[in-house]
């Protein structure tokens, strides 16, 4: 089974060294990893294609040879995960593939959009929490909106959630290890 | 050709009046506009299904039966698009939809990520923005994360990036208007 590991993994200052730690723990557990950067052919320096556009490409091929993906769900600068990320696990929902996710953080997205609002966000006459712009706050207690829940749940897919100190978010791997055992146990 | 009209918009404070809006402004383009609501039968109240469930359901079966997307792509709550709407972006461009999404901010990506990272943002021994976590900040110069970006332009898709008055930010639908006229001229 190839997974396709997405994450903002890739922003890390060490993305190869991850690449590589995700991929043994893929192997012990029968599963080949295929991290973003992968047989990332150098871009030439000229042509019509910008950079962004060459990856862009080799990440949608990525995704289309996978039969799964593990997605970093950890929430990146705002309460909810990294959009790049959120994109591809609903890009490997649509092509019925399985999907996997993981946060390390263990609050839900209430929590945690309240905490990042502060005072800007207060209950309205219906008790409903809303921003200072006057957009309400998802309220039905799961782990990010719900459209990443749910795609999750209607694979039949895990959304492993727990805490780990913060110096250590981008780098535990507790979690993503349990999401390569739920997959190679779905096989 | 059947629009799925993807946005915070379901979090505005009358959504149904949004809908509307967007509606009208598709028929007279001649599109039909689906909003995520419509048609939405009134969850019993009891039952196994959750709501969130519920709306998820919905909102996949909204997007398999449009042909096309028009996605808000407007920064909420931070430096990016709402995550709902991005996921939903990247499961029509995978079911092979027509693509088109508009920003109320035209600023890209990099300077929105720095003004909201504030000092928490500093170049590294290479030149290259960091968060304080050691994270990179995409630099392309592109209106969002480059997933984003790439699908709508792999797609042949417009990204319609302008200003409007901060107070206007989540009803102004000049944008919006221009992905209509775009979609339906591409038809």
């Amino acid at each position: 089974m190839k997974v396709y590991l997405a994450g903002p993994d890739v922003f890390l200052p060490d993305p190869l060294g991850m690449a590589a730690r995700k991929r043994a723990i893929c192997a012990a557990h029968g599963l080949t990893g295929i991290f973003p950067v992968d047989n990332h052919p150098a871009h030439p320096g000229t042509g019509d294609t910008p950079l962004w556009l060459h990856i862009y490409r080799r990440n949608e091929a990525h995704m289309r040879d996978a039969d799964a993906v593990i997605a970093n769900l950890t929430p990146f600068r705002g309460p909810s995960a990294d959009p790049g990320t959120v994109y591809e696990l609903g890009f490997m929902r649509a092509l019925g593939k399985r999907l996997a996710g993981y946060s390390n953080a263990a609050a839900g997205l209430l929590p945690r959009t309240r905490a990042a609002l502060g005072d800007a966000a207060s209950r309205d006459a219906e008790g409903r929490w809303r921003d200072a712009e006057g957009m309400a706050l998802e309220d039905f207690g799961l782990g990010d909106n719900l459209m990443i829940d749910g795609g999750l749940h209607e694979a039949g897919g895990v959304f492993i959630r727990r805490d780990v100190p913060e110096a250590e978010r981008w780098t535990d791997l507790a979690a993503f290890e349990a999401c390569a055992k739920a997959l190679a146990a779905a096989r």
